[in-house]
């Protein structure tokens, strides 16, 4: 049996930067990252964003790598080449292939740790489970939002994001750090352990479904006009009902969230995350839903280890 | 008797952006800075790099203010250009003058709510101290550190800094607009009650002498190799020794505070601020003092409120 090959991604955004770090010490020291059984590779994403301190240059490579984008050569776009190029060396069909990629984040919001999956793939439920039954981390499962697509895991068969924080952009923070390398390693060791069938399957994965995304309500000039209400930042994944203050601003004026179209609970998500006030995103409200696993998905995710 | 000029100036760099939209707000209600005897212009120091959503595009324009770089002309450097042009409109021989200067920012270390000055000049002395006797700001004094100058306030007779933290870059935050915006209103009211005679001019003033900056630990090719440890992460303001840890790595090496350089206590300011890593500072060491004030001191402020 040949060894399950990984890919590991880092700095896709280049001023998200401590999963960055960690590689960074991978690179210096091996034996910090070495698994038996695993073939690991580990990229940073957006090495030139990285370098520069900001999240990208010509646009966002995590919203990069949908097919209309991938398939046009000649745009003369630093993040679409790039996307093109990951794909090309580390796609199931690269020179360095792999089926697997996780893609290591960090966000201002108050997430804390957590995983995010585009649709409902079997393989990247199954994964997703197996981690959130060991470390109990919530999923956010990002799916009818035509607005925001060509994610960069949606481009091997098996993909999941991880989202940290809350962490300022650039900023090398211990705890961000610690909880990114648990994440990883426990990753890793699920893996192998799901390809010995010694991983426990659940037959259950609690996700947030992604209803709507909110934006910051606007001036006639288009600039953000209210701020996050203090009752609402940093209460990530915390549920609040129609009514609830969302934004507030500088007279003490109150957008609450709306009555009729959310009378039952929703639970937001990236509140204030910097990134997506140009987005048009101040939030996104999910659902928490329970949805049933069978031994098929598992199966799925563990024809994917061998390539 | 006519009104005092007063300049207030946000997003001197583009990415701490609470100040800005608070002047943007003003923009849209000016009643909300209304305040007779005074003439106040705001500005954004760096409207570019606001717009891009960074600290700046060709160089941090609060190191360029320097006297070699303001009387160059042709560098063909965005925030050089700046410079000169904020100085040439609202500078003390300006088209708009002033000759007080306030500089609203924000850091990502968890200073509170701060003053920064730059060297011993009476009339910032002067005003600080009226601002640190009603608001109990604490004060950091800039000095003796050639690798850091050319500051914007240092091009007017009397400017003072507004450091408020922590707060992530490009994030609009509650706390961080109360703070401001309770500093700016409160700044401009002391300086009326002052030029009426009626502000307290305290005989002392406490600042925070700036000893040396600290860079991060590097590896061999110049990156860095520890982060700081959670033991001082978020502890700007509180005394350390000799022997504090200051920063760690991830095999849990620890780098301590020098116990020879460092025998007395020492105040660590700016401790993870973002944008200073490239500077290769990752905290600045400080001693607490107190400065006396004399009559001549409030004198020299109260000249420069008629232009």
């Amino acid at each position: 049996m040949s060894d399950i090959q990984v890919l590991l991604v880092a700095g896709t955004h280049g001023n998200e930067i401590n999963a960055a770090w960690i590689f960074d010490q991978f690179e210096e020291n091996e034996k910090l990252i070495d698994f038996p059984g695993l073939d690991i590779q580990t990229v940073i994403g957006n090495p030139i964003a990285r370098k520069n301190g900001c999240r990208y240059l010509d646009r966002d490579l995590n919203r990069s790598f949908s097919n209309d984008l991938l398939n046009n050569s000649g745009l003369n776009n630093l993040e679409i080449d790039r996307a093109q190029w990951l794909l090309s060396k580390y796609g199931p069909a690269g020179t360095k292939p792999s089926k697997i990629v996780i893609d290591f984040h960090s966000t201002t919001a108050a997430m804390g740790s957590s995983l995010v999956i585009y649709g409902r793939r079997s393989a990247d439920l199954a994964l997703a489970s197996i981690i959130q039954n060991r470390l109990g981390l919530p999923i956010y499962l990002h799916e009818g939002d035509p607005s925001q697509k060509g994610f960069l895991v949606e481009s091997w068969p098996c993909g999941l994001v991880v989202e940290i924080g809350p962490v300022p952009q650039s900023l090398l923070s211990s705890q961000i750090i610690k909880s990114t390398l648990l994440i990883l390693l426990t990753s890793l060791k699920e893996i192998i352990k799901a390809n010995s069938d010694q991983a426990i399957f659940p037959n259950k994965v609690v996700i947030h479904r992604h209803l709507k995304s909110l934006d910051f309500p606007r001036d006639r000039l288009g600039r953000i006009a209210s701020f996050i209400h203090p009752k609402l930042q940093g209460r990530d994944w915390y549920p609040i009902k129609g009514g609830h203050p969302l934004f507030v601003d500088l007279l003490g004026k109150i957008t609450y969230l709306d009555l009729e179209s959310f009378s039952g609970e929703v639970i937001p998500l990236f509140i204030n995350e910097a990134a997506y006030a140009e987005k048009g995103i101040a939030m996104s409200l999910t659902k928490r839903e329970v949805l049933d696993l069978r031994k098929e998905d598992f199966k799925q995710l563990i024809e994917l280890f061998n390539i």
